[in-house]
């Protein structure tokens, strides 16, 4: 069901520098009237989060920039015209003509949909670019929504995740038995073949789980959005660098029908204002976790350790076994993981000597 | 000089799919006509050269689509309009509308600019987006180059450029004396002071210059580009990963009064065109290069050496020499130079517990 609204385009064709009139009869001097789009986009962030709700609202303002006002686009914080994780579905239906957010948060309808946001012991957030633009992942995005009635974009990143905040420190594998942690998704999965027990919490709900004990740790994004969760606050904690989300791709959902009726210039627009915010996103996340970890450390003094080399270790095998196993059962999880591991045994060897080496000589 | 050149909108607005007419007198039924705009963009790279050719193309693509048309840009390669190197000033004066090029080429004449760039032991693409667009950097560049009538913005970047081909391995400081090295700008000027001897030349020469051993060593950028120029075949060399160009910004430079001159939809095409190809470049290179380096190494058994921890605590250290007598003499230097390393100070600990972390767990 598309609800795509088409106006008259006097007013915003005005914003654009442009008043252009309708033409009934294509009598002279007269010429056919600009459309102009009102658009919807739902989220499944917080309104106006920062990074990830703010990245969404930048993807809006951008396009009715860029377009003059040809396209307005009203943004919703999860829950404010559907739930947050009905943002897939109200896109697919055409409630809204797009969305904002995470592409595995789709992985109980489609397994392979983690690929195209991260996964653990995965792509960098650079491979990740790579990998959607130049080595077919896009292409396999596309064909994965498309049942969907979605077209998917790229639209921002967070870099690599914290591996989050722990109440005890992790000498080994040990450790982790028994550990009930907030981490969703395919690492979830994995902390749970390491003996943990994952526990599904929304972000809203992180703070207080942790201060009250419900769980022993915690994930969430990073040092910009934790800080703004008062994580450090939530006990006193440990912080961990990350392994299961190496660079996380954020979508933009644009419905099929929606898309296919704006003219080629609009098209054109929406796609660039995706790649723009999957640009800036991720300077914005590398600014401000800058400026958080150097509060968080300094300032909250906060224990930032390091997995032990045997947990990673395990991590990762035990990454291998819940991927092979999916991949078993799903032939376009195969076909998705295929792609994604070949480009990654490839990019690894070149990230090896150019970004890891330099940071090392550095 | 301003050569901006107005013509009647309609086959443009035609391609937008509106068709409007001239209004002379607002005679009813009638509006005025969009605006056309013909501009030419000059570049310091062969035409459509891999990646920095073929990115500044896409720049000008992006627009022409975005606009349905009423910008459309003709691209010139270096010495198609003018000289590679007078990019800079053709732009300033209005002889091009527009150029793309790299900052530090114009080190001469603003010694500042290599900061907008890359320069040695600095930050990677990353960071620099983080200080470019959260950290104050593009502002000192806008600042920086207004006095030239021109305005920069971010489009495009290399990544983590190669230390580049040596005729013999490196085993000290010592074996850097007297050797002759391709290797331009603040990198060029370290590798003097360390005791080589750099050597100007342009990018078509390197290749016969190897070969012909008038120099012992070359960098040019990295695997995608040293491929395309065979640098593996011009002798027997070892390839070395880099230190002085650690993620390279290209720019797109825009004349002020013609950009002054669009209206506010065209100028944030241009803006969101620039920052779209800014993330879809590096993702490029960073996907042709891991392809390039696997041939190297697997096909032509290019022999990938590591600089000793006391060559790169040397040329550290010289860079850091040359950076504080260039900022004795130069306010402007000084002020971009502070604003650089006290981002790089804080920013370096996070990329340590994020990306270096994560790349070392993987």
């Amino acid at each position: 069901m598309k609800r795509r609204q088409v106006v008259a385009g006097i007013g915003a064709a005005a914003l654009a520098g442009a008043a252009c009139t309708r033409n009934e009869g294509g009598g002279e001097g007269a010429a056919p009237a600009q459309k102009t789009f009102k658009w919807k986009m739902v989220t499944t962030w917080p309104p106006d989060f920062p990074g990830l709700g703010t990245g969404a609202t930048e993807v809006a303002r951008i396009i009715e920039r860029c377009s003059g006002g040809r396209i307005s686009i009203k943004v919703y914080g999860g829950g404010e015209l559907v739930p947050a994780f009905e943002t897939f579905d109200a896109v697919s239906s055409g409630t809204a003509e797009m969305g904002h957010s995470g592409a595995y948060y789709w992985k109980g309808k489609l397994e392979a949909s983690s690929f195209f946001a991260t996964v653990p012991f995965g792509m960098n957030a650079q491979e990740m670019n790579g990998w959607l633009y130049h080595g077919g992942g896009w292409e396999l995005w596309k064909e994965a929504y498309a049942p969907f009635n979605i077209m998917p974009f790229p639209a921002g990143n967070t870099g690599v995740q914290m591996g989050g905040w722990f109440n005890r420190e992790i000498h080994g594998v040990a450790d982790l038995k028994g550990l009930k942690m907030r981490i969703p998704g395919l690492g979830g999965e994995v902390f749970r073949r390491a003996g943990g027990t994952p526990v599904a919490l929304a972000g809203s709900e992180v703070f207080t789980s942790l201060q009250t004990g419900v769980v022993d740790a915690a994930e969430w994004v990073g040092p910009y959005n934790d800080l703004a969760f008062s994580l450090h606050k939530a006990a006193k904690y440990y912080y961990y660098p990350g392994w299961h989300e190496p660079g996380a791709t954020l979508e933009c959902l644009v419905n099929k029908q929606a898309f296919e009726a704006l003219p080629a210039d609009l098209q054109a627009i929406v796609q660039t204002a995706c790649s723009s915010v999957n640009d800036r996103m991720l300077a914005e996340f590398t600014a401000r976790s800058a400026q958080a970890l150097d509060e968080l450390v300094n300032v909250h003094k906060v224990k930032v350790r390091a997995f032990p080399d045997d947990v990673l270790a395990e991590l990762r095998r035990l990454t291998a076994v819940v991927m092979s196993e999916t991949a078993a059962d799903d032939p376009l999880f195969r076909r998705v993981h295929d792609s994604y591991m070949e480009f990654l045994a490839r990019v690894r060897g070149w990230t090896r000597i150019s970004e890891q080496a330099y940071l090392q000589a550095r």
